[in-house]
């Protein structure tokens, strides 16, 4: 059985209470509860962490090398300048797709250069939550494929 | 019935001749084969156009904007440069998602910005033939929205 | 009798449909009926054309080298890209005024630089569809004297 | 009876002997005495002030805030730099146009950044003395308009 | 009784030992000493944070949002560049003053660039362990406002 | 008794005319009403100028130079360009505190750049008319320090 | 025996009115006239094509994909700026040389950046339409070659 | 007999007071002494203005443009961007020599753009006052010439 | 007997899986071996840290400030944005040599910047494991030295 | 007879050895010899001249001003950033080509600015040394002109 | 038994005499004379090199290509721009180390980048001449592997 | 008796040769002799040394350093990128002035930008062959001064 994880950065923990024009109205756990809805038909086994802390993020990578079969990531404010992220992705040999929420080429200008995107397998935006259900139907292909090729 | 819209620009026509490594191995008419395989379970009317015009490219656009109910638009490496063709989406009512097969954030400089992404509701990227398919069903959901509010 | 042609680039098409605050409310034909209105008592013969090419807008120039006494173009969004149709208008001996409908100084940074503008005699911008009878009526003056000197 | 202001900037005051090719052979008090005989069937009053001083222009801009129904500025060489003019402008609740007598796109690179043009109502270049006229008769249909809305 | 966090980032728990000539000879005990002396008269309540960690300060702005009434943050170096920090900032719905002990401005040209005072409702730099005392004064006049509005 | 010059800058003699959004509804005169209020109980003696030219602005530096104890400056529009007012406050050998109503981090990117700031001792901005307020107690406390040290 | 595409681009159709500083005074049918004298001792065939339209030279490139031995071509303008056309030379399997007529390094800025340069096997410039002549001698040792290795 | 003006700009009145390490311990009334000394023996009239005005430095370079044979202009802090000083000067028909007193280009980042020196015949920097004597003398030898040739 | 510091920042942990081209086959463990091994002949106490979070590598900077006689840092891709690190080490008064495995000035753009080396004495690149002792040889003569002098 | 001088810059003598991927297998020994081959039938006489040093290269560019007829020059590396030779090559009277080796274009940043080609006649690239063959050929054609006009 | 080159560039033949706080006490000689005396014990031969030419260090880097068993270069200010120099050490095919007696990267701006280390093995900085000590350890080492793999 | 050092770069060898618009119709002898001749009445000993190689001109710098009281130095091309010259200038303990012929900064952009000026004394432009009378009158002045304090 498939086991994935789906990696949250910084500022997620308070969706439902952040701008609901940018990043919709429900909170991580409504958003992490239709996955796992979504999912169940997918016997996918699922792991959900979300971190402020850029270190405990780079843990987490390095932690879930050796336990799960691929990875959503939303690295959010950080996909912009932690390049210690970047790396620890960099050194992560399963498929990895990241997801932002809202649409970030239509946003501030710091916003539109993620340094984490180039060592992920590829990236979904704008698509609200639903970006997340369609990470995972992508990383199950993807997995199919025996090594990432970037 | 639903009807959508999938538009591939320049070069794009040439796929399976292109680069393998980058571009995967399936042509254009093998891609639309699997998108439409896709589709038939989801009761979606497709349309498909190839141009390696700006010109046509916009005309589409202008003459789909009474005729869909969405669009998946790859515009390659129009993407970079052609802000005629963002007017054109800009003044499109309707959900419009940007695919490109390969992950443009890993490739040339000039392919990280993209001028043609930020006015469209969302983007898929890297995830080869298989984001067609994603960012259909992505565009059902948008659908299901009234309006794009970007 | 004078002969001036008006050629509209990509999207001028949509004129009416397009974001009113910015583009106004009046379609592209109804501006081209006060145009002629508005030259009725000056004796001046219009041609019109608009198109979303390219390549089909620098057919036009070339074309219109010896069939017209002046230019009135709207370039659009080519107007901050295209060197090919500013190299056609850099070899057009009449004289050129830019018309751009909207102030483009005050919308998105890219429209602040045109590479039309340097080989045009002068620019017109802000003032809506009144625009483009203000630059017949500058043409008008500028066709008096024999050469541009740009 | 419409009322206009005419507020010309820095080195105005010596049309006539700078550069011919560039600015023309007129003086400024000719130019003015053109404007004049186009007003003159148009029924409108007109202000001339010119002044080599940032400040002067300022207090002048204030001072006409309540006096006149809009105004043409060509504020010369302090459009690529005065925020201070770009200020007072925007504080300025009648239509402005920015008149420039050369085409300021064929010239200096630092000519070609306008920090008032974004905050006048529309921007008229190169086309010599007529362009002033042209923009008396934009402003009458402008101001005809209740409020600028940029 | 009103509420106030005063949020020190890093490097701010050796002030003392750090370079005197920029940033004075108080320690931070020392300084939060004398904020509590001038908060007295004034009937404020005041909590105090000081981490290293740009994931434990963005718990605290999270944490903060229902306890307290206004903010006083000096984020030190991550100003700069923690854009995560800016978003919870963003987040955060009651008044924030950032503060600097010395003038940035007038320091290494990195920390002129401040990616979190635009989420903050104003800024108070260069007037050493006195500019907390002035952003607790300047906060209690905005906290009589309801809303922030920037 | 001290003496405290409160110099400001162009375009805020028009104060509560300006975009009340940004700037605050009180007049200038209000302001400075609001000002010596606070300062009656200071006992500190004031002087307010205010001027839309550079050159008075420096002039009033100059002048004030041997003449006052501390100044607050709101340079508006030239704190963003200049240098000689600049090169002027270097010169001063009193405590300065540069003030902006608004939040000038959060507005227009050219006003995120300060010229002036560098030269003075501190700089309080985005909280309205009562960063004066503020200014006039940091200064109190600057100049009972014998030189400025930046 | 050999084939061998010369490929012109926008503008080139009307050589010979164009800048005869820069151009010289050739027509096109003219150069194509001395490049047949030229080709017919070297037993080569040859087909021409000129298009001001973007996307028909990359119809053209594609279609000669299996129709020539080597392409000689000149983007004019597109060169700066048609990462389109560069996709296609990109995918194009034989050899390439690209031509331009002026010393385009000694000109506009702009035409000192080409992006299709990169993806051809060599360039030659500044020697008028002896450069066309110069480039089909060096496909000629290219095609000598098996493959391409840039 | 020869006249020429001696043209200084902001903050050169207090020469003396400023930092004497970098602009030496003269006063200006000191220099024009030492100026005038030298002058003596030359047989040239010399006509001294200083401002802190951008507009009257304008003003006088218009008024002497007939009055003088040569000028020597020290723009100071308005060299670094008063494109407005650099037009009048443009206009000035006589030879016109640039003088800084220290060293601009061992100083701050924007000293070192000049807008003011391409225009005029040649500039002199970093010799303290003695640049202004090394000035005239320079002067004496173009006004030998006939028109400045820049 | 010197006690010497080392400390290794994110992603360092798992050397030995990482990119052995770029990072060596050598775990972090079996590097400090190696470098205990090497010191043991000098008399010299290690302490190691290897941490992936920016806080803990700032705390660890701090404490070690009175403990140790000098610090060789690897803060990996920290060193490229971590202002936070930078200011800790500027603060900290003991020598400090920065060493990174690869030579990251022929890696990716953003390695070749370092916010970190200018407040560090020194810096060893691109000899692998060695740099790690070469350093603490550096250090050993360094502390010879009473200060550190940058 | 025709005499031609090439001028080759630093490395080029130890071609053969250097990366043979970008530069061939022939010595620069054996590329003279096969333009020695080439030139016999073409009656002209040849000076081979290279050196490593950037003066001896402007050395030769002197003395050969007035000896030879045409130079083809491959500055390597000093093309990216030798003003002085640029200098030279604009002083010397004769037609010049410059050649490279490898396609510049599609190689490092850096060599994607040339400072000489400007001042040559123009440019041959990416052809190995048949560049330089075609490079004497096409000065046969230039040397056929009176006088250089770039 | 090891034969190794030390090239130190231009300027440093004067160490001793040049700012002693940045680079010294040594003469180039004493430096050389200590080198000398650590390599003792090791059994290495060195060369020693100085030279004020680009053209000479090219020499012999050339030169040493099969002399040597590895090189230290101190390239001074060539190591900002001279990719003539960086081009010869591409293809040296011995290890290479680069050094420098300061911190470059804590001084001007231009010193931060470095053309040459990218082509070497490795670099060590700001440690002194111990620097040149510590990098034939390096040497050593590195030889014992057979190839560079940068 | 005064000792002052005329150093010339590269290609001024070759004046009365080059542009005579921009550098005078004088050759180098012929500009040499004036200096002479205006030298004679003051009592001067002046060295020429030209040349067009970067390694001899900083051996001259070097050598003379024991030797002269003071430099003129005209670094031509080289003043805009050799930091080694730069470098050599620094250490140069004797006043030293650049001069250049020509306005640079009315010519080409790289020719605004001096790495050399910045650590001369004083530069003067534009004047012609009279500059380095000046500069010998100006270093006069500041051989007068005991040491440059730049």
């Amino acid at each position: 059985m498939l086991k994935i994880g789906i990696l949250n950065g910084p500022n997620l923990n308070t969706l439902g209470k952040r701008d609901q024009h940018i990043y919709g109205s429900l909170t991580l756990n409504e958003i992490n509860q239709k996955i796992c809805e979504f999912v169940e038909k997918e016997k996918i086994e699922l792991i959900f962490v979300q971190s402020n802390s850029e270190g405990e993020i780079i843990d987490t990578i390095q932690k879930w090398s050796s336990l799960i079969d691929g990875m959503v990531i939303n690295p959010a404010a950080y996909s912009h300048y932690s390049h210690a992220i970047a790396d620890a992705l960099r050194d992560f040999s399963k498929p990895v797709i990241e997801v932002h929420l809202s649409n970030i080429f239509s946003r501030d200008e710091f916003r539109q250069k993620s340094v984490t995107a180039p060592v992920c397998n590829g990236q979904i935006t704008g698509l609200g939550y639903y970006g997340y259900i369609l990470a995972i139907d992508g990383l199950n292909t993807l997995i199919g494929q025996t090594n990432k090729d970037q």
